[in-house]
């Protein structure tokens, strides 16, 4: 597997363009082929998730997604639903595909009617743009972006010839059900629908739905993958484990993106925990640590409070003996172990090498249980001012 | 019930002092009776509330607490715990009092062993102050004080003529098992520990367990009451009642003041969930509400952004028909609706009128969930920038 460049038109079969103005955006992608979806657990979803997730559970095949950002038509009701149909039938209908072949998303404010006469007003403009080309990625994925400060797109193609690529937003209101707002990724691979929705079901698994920026669940997540089967090979034993990869791969990336990218991030969290009774209990203890304010906090100050995971791991929920837990950090070249099972490390030496591990943008931190042989990761970002300063200015 | 001064001075048979120098603050407390303790549920358990929790589970009586500031005492091992015995026993023997009796508490940084040649130091001069007036109950308040702003008191005087009194400290690292670090509760009433246990439980899941500052739960948490049964009331039935409703007013009242004073908290924020099918269902939404980071940077920044009070509903866990979900914001004299049984205001008037409610130094958001009988109320404080730097500052 290798890392190449174009986002979701590196993989052939694959248009897309998007166009932003101020705080609303629109991007549409082509791509016919069977189809897949994870979407939010919130009790409330927003129409254009009701919409999706029907169509897929009706028949799981995409012709073209169309995507808004600035107003996320959740809590609309009704008359939300419709506009969410309205959208996606104006794309079929301007390119003559069938409407229930269109997925719709959208992100943005909660409780707000969907502005159509807007988005019927960019769409000309996307649809002259639409491109199979790096160019087209690129605009699609920076049309969907509402708080975040930069693009996430990536692609990669496997030994077999298969091309994956996805792009994704998202940096707030992120946790533990869904990890971004929003994804599309698509693949040239020739693969039915039932076996790209277990694929995606686990490579979510491992990725979007391990990354915490804020514990806030959003109302419109969601993660489509289409298969185009362009390229022909249709993935079976070795081959599918390494599409599996493959795709795994492109999701982490994605997720670590929207993670570093966070509300007024200014560092990247990755916590590690191995040794752990169950899968579940490794799951519940890493992302305690990236979801903890405390751990955040101390993160963004570079302040070299260890003590914090130790009370985050401790009140997860996850199986724990202290006098078993060994604790480390790591960052740029330096690494450090504070606690080996149950004991601090007295010396002085590791203050002073956790203090220069902060400073690094990544900061690893590793927690081994000692219980058993589970493990799980997870990533967040550091908690800043920015993060409040955003936040508290969002709809004013 | 009346509220009176004196904290926990004004209950007959306590007498208090505290001193605190820098970071490190001692306080004493003299009372002698039947006691009843909550503690963490954190499994990362800190030395002095094993310490205290066994003490009480072989006999529910205490004498005398002991609570340093400074230092948690936590994730210390052995050591931790002989240390926290060394300081019980210290306060014992220079008082002639059963080792036994003595309770010991701390808060802190974690993970460093304690310096009990500050404790013996500090000592003396506490006992010296130690005196049962209202000047022993702010000292000893002001003396456990880590990030709190202010000291947490109250008393109260029920028509019974028994009296109960509390002390508080607590303003960050709070969450759903303990709303406090610590509180130290008192009564002249006459009751057996296994009542006031009882009454200890049930005070304690309607007021401090249903404070969040931000998610965090301490590895030190406890509180404590004692009865000194000075009043010679032994209350029965309907006195009985009223002094179950005495200590949930108490409590309450320590539980909002700790909110309130959350570390960098601008403002107070009541979550009402009535409505609810289950009793479960009230607490899971009214929490959510308090420790949504969205909900609570929105209040910091007066942004009318009703819908992240939805979202956070959504994703709590409680039974929810978005159809039937009422929202209503108040905070002054303002009282405004925004959602009625899943319709949105549609007016301009109500965003105009939400502004106002957001100017509030008390902000009530109450969820109607239209579903059944039951409610709850938590309590929390919004998101600033303070937060961020009292945090990220807190060790070095």
């Amino acid at each position: 597997m290798k890392e190449i460049e174009g986002g979701i038109c590196a993989v052939a079969g694959v248009s897309a363009y998007g166009v932003k103005e101020g705080k609303y955006g629109l991007a549409v992608i082509l791509a016919e082929g069977p189809a897949a979806g994870m979407f939010t657990r919130n009790k409330i979803v927003a129409a254009p998730v009701v919409l999706t997730k029907g169509l897929l559970e009706t028949r799981p095949r995409l012709s073209a997604v169309i995507v808004n950002s600035g107003n996320a038509n959740a809590f609309t009701g009704e008359e939300g639903l419709k506009d969410a149909r309205a959208m996606g039938r104006e794309l079929a209908e301007t390119l003559d595909l069938d409407p229930e072949s269109v997925g719709v998303a959208s992100t943005g404010v909660i409780g707000h009617r969907l502005d159509l006469s807007r988005i019927k007003g960019q769409l000309p403009g996307v649809l002259k743009g639409l491109e199979a080309s790096p160019a087209g990625s690129l605009a699609a994925a920076k049309a969907i972006m509402t708080t975040d400060t930069f693009q996430k797109e990536v692609a990669v193609e496997l030994k077999s010839g298969i091309r994956i690529g996805g792009i994704a937003k998202g940096s707030g209101m992120i946790e533990p059900n869904m990890g971004t707002m929003l994804s599309f990724v698509y693949t040239d691979a020739d693969v039915p629908a039932d076996v790209l929705e277990a694929a995606l079901r686990e490579a979510t698994a491992l990725s979007f739905n391990m990354v915490v920026v804020d514990g806030d669940t959003s109302t419109n997540d969601m993660v489509l993958l289409t298969a185009t089967g362009k390229s022909g090979v249709k993935p079976c034993m070795e081959t599918l484990d390494e599409f599996r990869e493959g795709l795994t791969y492109v999701l982490t990336t994605l997720a670590k993106m929207v993670a570093g990218d966070g509300e007024g991030a200014t560092k990247l969290i990755e916590a590690r925990v191995k040794g752990a009774k169950t899968a579940e209990d490794a799951k519940l203890a890493a992302k305690a640590i990236v979801r903890s304010p405390l751990v955040k906090t101390a993160v963004f100050g570079k302040d070299p409070n260890w003590g914090r995971v130790i009370a985050a791991v401790g009140y997860s929920g996850a199986e724990l003996d202290p006098e078993k837990v060994s604790l480390s950090f790591a960052g740029g070249a330096e690494e450090v172990t504070l606690v080996e099972s149950g004991k601090v490390s007295g010396s002085s030496g590791s203050l002073e090498s956790l203090k220069k591990v902060m400073e690094s943008e990544e900061i690893i931190i590793t927690v081994d249980l000692g219980l058993g042989e589970e493990a799980a990761t997870a990533w967040g970002c550091d908690f800043s001012y920015d993060y409040v300063r955003i936040n508290a200015e969002y709809t004013t």
